[in-house]
């Protein structure tokens, strides 16, 4: 039997699904499940995104542009340009999801054996993406304490090498909901100029920020031009996470062109996927208002309910809509089995993300959790409960 | 400014892309194009597909599971049986497109620097899918004069070595439009057990064959479980290459598993185009039927004028809806851009894709191009014609 490759011994399982075989168990026993561990929002997408596909009059599904049409793509720019972000239609290519659009920027920027430096904790699959392209992810560590913020420059320079390629940050943060200040973003537009390597942002939570905070994107910081890849999609925009459209942006003419041949080869992003997202850039100013509205009153709910746990440290998310959790316990795999396999509160329990998953430092976050408030706060409020209790029932 | 990776300088460029500044130019120039040089089919896409996106009732376009419903699968399953191939449900994931389902077995089953062997002329995003994983692509030469057939095994043998993975085929070919016989598949399957490596199928084009003559599936072939990938897309079947919908397909369980974590790492296909693809698995045999018919003409035309021309060679395609033409000319490049830059035949010319770039022996194929039929017999005879006084003019 022939052997599969060592990157695929390597590819990192999610850490959610790890617990998808005891989530379908306890279903099967008749448990309830509230999930605190996905980021699908419960929202609604747009009408118009919707509308815009039912109305569709193609007779051929054919493909669309490698890059997305000019339209789509003039479009988007003036999206960012609503933002205050100054882009123009070439420096977009849509792409299949957030995913792909950086998995184009990895293969674009760095090689087999390269290393690419992220804040951690940070999105899981940026691990599968990096094994899978052979490049090596060098965390440097932010604290739960310090609420997740960038940490010193002295902790990235320490991790320089001649093999860095580029600092990769997740703004709004996910899994932390940290949102970075203009300052820290200045802060890193020095040293990658200083050292000449790429800054990557995945900016798909940019609209969801909170107490009035704004968001500072990569694109906006002047002579950033050359250094500067935004990661950006619709998923969590629009609450369209099933189109998979994203975007790769840059001035970078060398890092377009190139990413341009590594999107010629998978041909085209999808078509109705496209039709949903150029209708979804007219969604009314007043659904975001009211979507942030709501992701600010279920954060609200949830953190003051789980600063009332007993040895529960919570960071205060600004951004994106998930938190990361300690909890008074050793291991969160174990807790988060525990609570699908063992336990439930009136025929109910929760589940979790454990955290040690969004990290690249071993031992680190076994104590952790991440909660994503996409959900009705109702229901929040009573998968905190749950947690409260079945924290007593484990811990006892 | 830092400076991209080698594996983006490398990444090959679609061999037509290089042509779309020039095919640009003649139309601002007035002139007509007969598109002869793409495999974007003009027939209609099924209604009851088109009809399924048009009447969905969806109000969150979430995330479907990453491998694919249940219950599509399972009918892509059935679909697989009434082709004779038995296959469970496990057996499949749904990929975006074939291009992923390619990168997820060539991630799965080779690491940097280890070595597929493919027939060339194949498929030119073969080599992007290679370059971006830092796999070798090792070719072996089929000929115009044999029509393409397997080269002999002895070929293969001398090129494998402790690097080799796997023999990746297409078949039907794109560009060949060779079928591969029962025999032919059979010494492929004799050659990878006797030296421990995968069988990749590229069976995209598996409905198109004509003659009578039946396609042979690595997955119909016993013995060959543990060693036979395929790689399927819904995009020429049902004309809807716009859907980006295909499937991974292997018995084997190891490839499987490793291929899913490579999926989870993209989080799921689009949502969209499985409701349309779902639907296309009934549509009605008659539209095979037809579509068959139809392109069994357009060969049967094509190939009767482009032998009647001087001096030109061309491969008899017994599947696929490509051929390959071989010219009285240098270099198709030239040729391919000239007929584009200053050729016209009553204020229309056609555009070609130049053959080197489905060749990676360099010097290849240089005079080679190769034409795609999907155009209504009209076309393709008026653009033979135009082929015909363009070759006169060029030659003088």
């Amino acid at each position: 039997m022939p052997s599969i490759s060592r990157r695929g011994k390597t590819m990192p399982q999610s850490p959610i699904r790890k617990l998808v075989p005891f989530a379908e168990a306890a279903l099967k026993r008749g448990i309830k499940i509230i999930h605190l561990n996905i980021g699908q929002p419960d929202i609604k997408t747009p009408k118009v995104a919707l509308d815009a596909v039912r109305n569709n009059t193609l007779e051929v599904l054919a493909y669309s542009r490698t890059e997305g049409s000019e339209t789509y793509r003039e479009k988007i720019a003036r999206y960012y340009a609503k933002n205050d972000i100054h882009v123009h239609a070439d420096n977009i290519i849509v792409t299949t999801g957030g995913s792909e659009a950086l998995s184009f920027a990895l293969g674009s920027i760095a090689d087999n054996d390269d290393e690419i430096i992220i804040p951690e904790p940070f999105y899981a699959n940026y691990n599968g993406f990096a094994n899978a392209t052979g490049i090596k992810v060098v965390p440097v560590v932010s604290n739960i304490e310090n609420n997740f913020a960038l940490p010193p420059i002295e902790e990235f320079e320490k991790l320089i090498t001649p093999k860095t390629k580029a600092i990769l940050i997740c703004n709004p943060g996910n899994p932390t909901g940290y949102l970075y200040t203009k300052e820290e973003i200045k802060k890193l537009a020095a040293i990658v100029k200083k050292h000449n390597l790429f800054l990557v942002a995945d900016e798909v939570y940019r609209e969801f920020t909170y107490d009035n905070r704004e968001h500072h994107s990569i694109l906006q910081e002047e002579g950033l031009e050359e250094h500067a890849i935004v990661i950006d999609s619709v998923s969590k925009r629009y609450s369209m996470c099933g189109a998979r459209i994203g975007y790769l942006v840059s001035k970078n003419k060398e890092v377009m062109q190139t990413a341009l041949k590594f999107a010629q080869a998978r041909l085209s992003p999808p078509t109705y996927a496209q039709i949903a997202c150029e209708a979804a850039l007219d969604t009314p100013q007043s659904y975001f208002d009211d979507v942030k509205k709501e992701y600010e009153a279920r954060r609200n709910l949830l953190i003051t309910e789980l600063s009332e746990l007993d040895g529960v440290v919570v960071a205060q998310p600004q951004g994106a809509f998930y938190c990361i959790v300690q909890l008074p316990i050793d291991d969160a795999d174990s807790f988060a089995r525990w609570l699908l396999e063992d336990y439930n509160l009136d025929g109910e329990t929760v589940m979790v993300a454990p955290a040690a998953g969004f990290y690249a430092t071993d031992g680190l976050g076994t104590n952790q959790i991440r909660i994503a408030y996409v959900l009705e706060k109702d229901d929040l409020k009573r998968a905190v409960h749950i947690l409260k209790e079945a924290l007593k029932a484990y811990v006892l």
